[in-house]
């Protein structure tokens, strides 16, 4: 299917298939709208948002969601995905966030990120050892946390399965419905979604948008930037190694 | 840019930009989300989210999504963004929503939808002699209103910018947030969203998914399209003829 990774674990879809999906303030919506978009039209699976409490969570862009459950009340799910954004700093020293994490990892099928939702699975111990994706001003910082980056849209390494920057979580979700279902459903979906992208400019990755918008955006994102990678470095430094 | 449509009004950015996005009972969520995220990083502007009431709104697929503002609240808006899904049967023949858009369209700079959004601008009168486009499944219904269906993922003609299916909110937001900043604004957008698709099918369009697919995606909508007809000439029946 895509070509990459371990073997396909496919769900008994004859049962309900649980998705979860993290959200936290801060957090980038796209990158987790992108996939619920995907997952929710997935047959037989049941998608709950869930955060630290009930109280609605505001993303970086200012639209705010419901929690459907708060992570003492979620259940063991079969895929966990985690979205970034600018509140990823947060998380990545969050005690509550990465203990649910890893708790999860125990008894998930699919472990997942979309774009800087990688660096908080990398927190909470579990790329050590994986490859992985994640959104480009961050990929300099997966190896603090034992992953191995790749420059890919989305990457599948046995059942960790991460996305790039935000849209990428377009990309991503269908390559898991794909695994989650089959080619057709998650082909059915795609169409349903009329995803035939059209990006009106060429500016989608530093490697072809111009360098000085590549500059610009550097620029902007510079301050929780720089204080990512401090965090990041205290955070690395708690995990245990592996291996 | 796009080599589309009508002169590019351009905003003073040195004052806020006001975008209003409408949200009503299973929507879908995503063409919402898409041009959200890419509007919420345009400098200076503000984007709310729109509702009947300040209660949660549930999409389609179980997201649910808190307004900033009742209908009654919300102030003039620059931009107004209507977007769709299997609850736009409901709003063809919602009089406050229909009543509300007609206000706004007397002062907006553009008047948006995304995906079967169109068809409740049509409904409300708004794209009589307009060139529209809008999900592929419900483009046979934008005659009804007196509009042009077009079968591109973006069209703009005078004020009104219209987007295809779902994901198609993405290239239309970049397209809006071209005209409503600039093209280096829309690329620093691009960029920071990784907008570099690469769906892992070729299943987007009617046109080149496989015929079983297309085949399946049409029964599956069958039953609210179905209903969606007979609204759709209710609604029309009730319009003014303009011209």
């Amino acid at each position: 299917m895509d070509g990459r990774g371990g073997p396909v674990v496919r769900c008994d879809m004859t049962k309900s298939l649980t998705i979860g999906m993290v959200l936290f303030p801060d957090f980038t919506h796209l990158d987790l709208t992108g996939p619920f978009e995907v997952f929710g039209r997935i047959p037989g699976a049941r998608v709950r948002a869930v955060a630290a409490s009930k109280a609605p969570v505001t993303s970086d862009t200012g639209l705010h969601m419901m929690p459907d459950l708060t992570l003492g009340e979620a259940p063991q799910f079969d895929v966990v995905c985690v979205p970034g954004g600018p509140g990823v700093n947060a998380m990545l020293e969050d005690r509550d966030m990465l203990a649910w994490l890893a708790v999860q990892a125990g008894g998930a099928r699919y472990l997942t990120s979309v774009c800087s939702g990688a660096l908080i699975l990398g927190a909470a111990g579990l790329l050590q050892g994986y490859r992985a994706a994640t959104h480009w001003l961050s990929m300099d910082l997966l190896p603090l946390f034992g992953a191995t980056p790749v420059a890919e849209r989305v990457v599948v390494d046995r059942n960790r399965i991460t996305g790039g920057g935000v849209t990428a979580g377009i990309d991503f979700g269908l390559v898991v419905a794909a695994r989650l279902a089959d080619d057709a459903t998650a082909q059915r979906i795609q169409l349903m979604m009329e995803y035939d992208p059209a990006p009106p400019f060429d500016a989608g990755s530093p490697e072809r948008a111009d360098p000085d918008i590549v500059r610009a955006v550097r620029v902007q994102g510079a301050t929780y930037l720089e204080a990512r990678r401090e965090i990041a470095l205290r955070a690395a430094a708690r995990l245990t190694p592996i291996g």
